[in-house]
């Protein structure tokens, strides 16, 4: 049985982390961290754990997480997990973090982009990006494991093959991404209150988002070129998903059936992969509470551009999810062990 | 493994059973029933079911149906399942019935509301209400299941104890009830459109909704006496969920902990059944997904009655849930096989 | 042109009443009080309102507003009211507070169910209750004005006609309801935020909420019997819209024309009351965004009740609406000036 | 007073074209036309109306209506338009199609794209493109106005400046949309019940929407170039809003504050556009309810690509309410009659 702990369990992907957990059958939770609730139940904060749950919520104590734990997962702010890793605590556990600080190679990108000082950059070499379908064997060799973002899970997986293959101009990729509100935290600021965000759609980080150079550095390994592109994340009154609608031009004709036949070379033995069939466009609805990404991609022969869709559940594949895949990449377990859930719908 | 089959799997009750029995170990699904949908795969009608369900889906035939399967659910409109069984059938085969056909006794009564002939009223005296908590033992040795409608299953569970214990006067039972619109069905009518629903909630079937005389049967099995109370469901813009608000003036005074000890009492064994602490509310965003009912009381000492609440997902404990709960009784299964979801939030 | 002050003009109903006051032909906004907000300008807080607004908020300063307005609306937390009225103010403008201060003419029964200790009791007697419909000729002449909580308008004008002629018993009287989310201010509370609000209905306040004793005092002066009565109200995931179902027994059997013409009797002069035909239900999504109540009531025969159900924006005739309808008869004006909004839908 | 008749007065376009005249000082309604509901009272389809409309739906009679009215307004769907009119009618009244029959010139375009052969082509020549903003003083003199569609207006407007000074390469335009769910219309699918379209958001009608080609020709004409882009809608879980998110490489280096200035040029002096500041992005919150469209753009440095965005609500600028906008043009009357509507805001 894996011991895990969890630092930051009462934010929206912590908190799933914990549904995940509760339902794998070769793990158990053996640390609620949450810095706000201290010494409060944690079935109090998450009303569905009642019964579930016994455990209170307990202060962030790396060392001691470090003794007791097989993994640990950090699902907190960025900047935290740089500041709590060193060489003692990677000898006695492995890290999974959801934050950014060990997502991008070069640090001075992610000290711009971010604003912080990153607090151990002797470890970003050595970190391993858990996108695990393309990552997959160096994870399983890993201590520290970048879980990534939510927005650049999906976009690179939408983009890869095309990107790998050499057929779309880097340069004119125009990522256009759409998200449910429990992307944007449980912090109470009011402009996510119940009636900010109901009945409203708007775009944020217009050519600023902290994911877009994520996405660059991913997609810069698979096409072979330094990648930049516009990336806009739009906030949809919704509370889980994730839609990618990507856009570039074709550097030669190519068919759909050709396309397809690319997408289903690259992912037709991913289970949480699914491409779907000609016309049909990915909807968040039909991945709901699963690891599942769907993907599927349109030719437009009047302009010569693809277009490149994904969706998936941004506390799933793109948060927590993936974090129990790598988890289990990490320990030699089944990957989709915990994670074959069936979408929830509706 | 229990071979079964279901008749109406394209409804919003039908389409969860197959969520449900997907993940269930000891069973799997030989026959996805749709009149409206013959031949076309069922993964093309519910999008969350690609790669998991090949099949496609097939015409009502209850006889081959009760060849091919261990147990049949009828997840179809009133009327169909009872003009289908018949002793033959009942004796290839066990039945579970998510529609009314079987559960009101008096079959004067459910054609009275229901505006239907009976078609096999013989089978009403054998049929078992399949409320699990209170029939049990009942449940294991029956062939036809009768199983329990949304509202009745919430309202009567969270009435039971004090009706039983005869603490309430059974005369001024008022339940206020509060659904999500997938209670309303899938069926394309303007009136359950997205910007008809969406931010609107209003009351229907005012003192004649068909639920009314279920819950008046089994509120007068616990009480003894025969029941006449008001019953009011209510539309609110959500998937799922069901809210109950129930009152009554109480016999005598009892204060919040001596209501609260005869809850634990009935339910303290019951794996599915959540009573609260004191002043925590039942919310449905905490069962949603799960087989679980939340209930709460509250004692007003100025009225001198009580306030009972339940909270449930109507398509989990209020459909399929429940009726994966009767098959696993009746085949002498684990009660909570496949039931033990964590609720989903957010 | 009446020079009108808001003090906590960027709470929720502060911002609709800028919406009607807008809109209204002979007044204008002289005032935008908000604490929270000072100096900014207030179309940076609220979007809607660019190139319409330019002025800037101001603080909360009542004796020069008291100069400058005419009319002095004061939507802000309980107790701000009271704490800043006194007889110079009101020598020199009229003040409508749509807090609860001066809404219950026993200081003993406010203080208890609001914890607060009333600053200004001298005012009480004075205050007129701002029930437009039952209270006309008494706002007229007054100088300060008690506007109505939104749920005692509502539910007060569902039970008026029947309490009134005396054919409900009092003691029966349940009042069950629900409203959207606006309702719960604008604070930045985790239980306000989209995802915690969205997919969910709970109960709140459950035999222990503040309009309870407003809506028993207006019953009582109706009914001319001390009324203690149960009121639940639940929050609906949904931005505007209060809908409201009570429950009474009837003294005596009535007819449902009977009922209906007492009703029609009551208010078919009432421009902003619709009392509907026959078996149609309120539902909020037909009042969004105006001042109208729409009425209509059951009689249920097997129980002998009366359901009286009552929808109605929760801003507007629940809130700033009947703000304006009475500085309208205060000042003389055509009751339903700047009230003549047709409901948007969808 | 001007006598305006609506055919297809039930669908959601037409209902706001109702809520609107209802609120126009000038005009009154004077056919409530709906093939659906024959002899329905128009306020038992729409309850918002109670009271304040007691017409019946009438049958679609083009004849009569030419003579009754001055103004017909057609909310209908594609080739309805079309095959009404000639030159007896035209002689009679004047008309606003809604439809897309007479807002493409080239009619093969037309009858490609909508699959219809158009049944009076010799109208469109004459037929004026109502996009007020651009072709208001054409508008004045027409006899025959084609309603923009809700998305070709909000992205022509957008991005109309930036193509007609030249500054964009109209060859790189790509126009990613988002839509409420009224804009899919009233009709009884199930793709649009509120369990699919609630949680969710999709792409549709990718690389073929048939606003392409209407948005292409508008942009052509402002660019001077033949342009062929990339249109993207995709449906978002709300009643109302429409936000255009637009991308398109700049041809020379150019700083926010030119830009804006070009934005402000065109749009000062237009009512219902209001250019942001700096950073704000639009939000169609902002704009419920109201004729307004909210614009701003964002100047890439690392792409060298501008970023175009704008939100408006699809029935009122989109469909109901430029209607208006353009009827007032057509009759001599202040543009903003009826239409000076504060966005109503939650």
């Amino acid at each position: 049985m894996i011991k895990a702990g969890i630092i930051g369990s009462t934010g929206y992907a912590g908190q799933e982390l914990v549904r995940l957990l509760l339902q794998h059958k070769e793990a158990e939770i053996v640390w609620y961290g949450s810095r706000s609730y201290i010494d409060k139940r944690y079935s109090d904060v998450f009303g569905n754990m009642t019964k579930l749950v016994d455990q209170k919520c307990l202060d962030d104590n790396m060392e001691e997480l470090a003794e007791e734990a097989d993994i640990v997962f950090t699902a907190t702010p960025q900047g935290l997990c740089a500041s709590l890793v060193n060489e003692d605590i990677l000898s006695k556990t492995k890290i999974i973090d959801l934050s950014a600080d060990f997502r991008i190679k070069d640090v001075g990108v992610y000290e711009k982009w971010y604003g912080l000082e990153h607090k151990s950059p002797q470890f970003i070499g050595e970190a391993v990006y858990g996108l695990c379908e393309i990552n997959r064997e160096k994870i399983k060799k890993a201590r520290l494991i970048a879980n990534p973002g939510c927005y650049p899970t999906c976009s690179t997986l939408a983009i890869y093959p095309l990107a790998k293959e050499g057929l779309i101009d880097m340069s004119t990729v125009i990522i256009d991404a759409k998200s449910g509100t429990s992307g944007a935290g449980r912090g109470a600021k009011v402009n996510n209150l119940y009636c900010e965000v109901n009945e409203s759609i708007k775009a944020y980080g217009v050519a600023s988002h902290r994911h877009t150079p994520e996405i660059e550095e991913q997609l810069s390994y698979a096409s072979g070129e330094q990648v930049v592109l516009n990336f806009t994340p739009h906030l949809v009154p919704m509370n889980r998903g994730i839609l990618i609608t990507a856009y570039a031009n074709l550097k030669k004709e190519i068919s759909y059936e050709e396309a397809k036949a690319i997408y289903d070379q690259y992912y037709e033995n991913e289970y949480f992969i699914r491409v779907l069939e000609k016309d049909v466009c990915p909807e968040t609805r039909w991945v709901e509470g699963s690891n599942f990404v769907d993907l599927n991609i349109k030719i437009d022969p009047r302009t010569k551009r693809v277009i490149m869709m994904g969706a998936m559940d941004n506390l799933v594949k793109g948060a927590a999810g993936q974090a129990v895949q790598n988890m289990n990449l990490l320990f030699g377990l089944e990957e989709q062990e915990g994670l074959r859930l069936v979408p929830m719908f509706p």
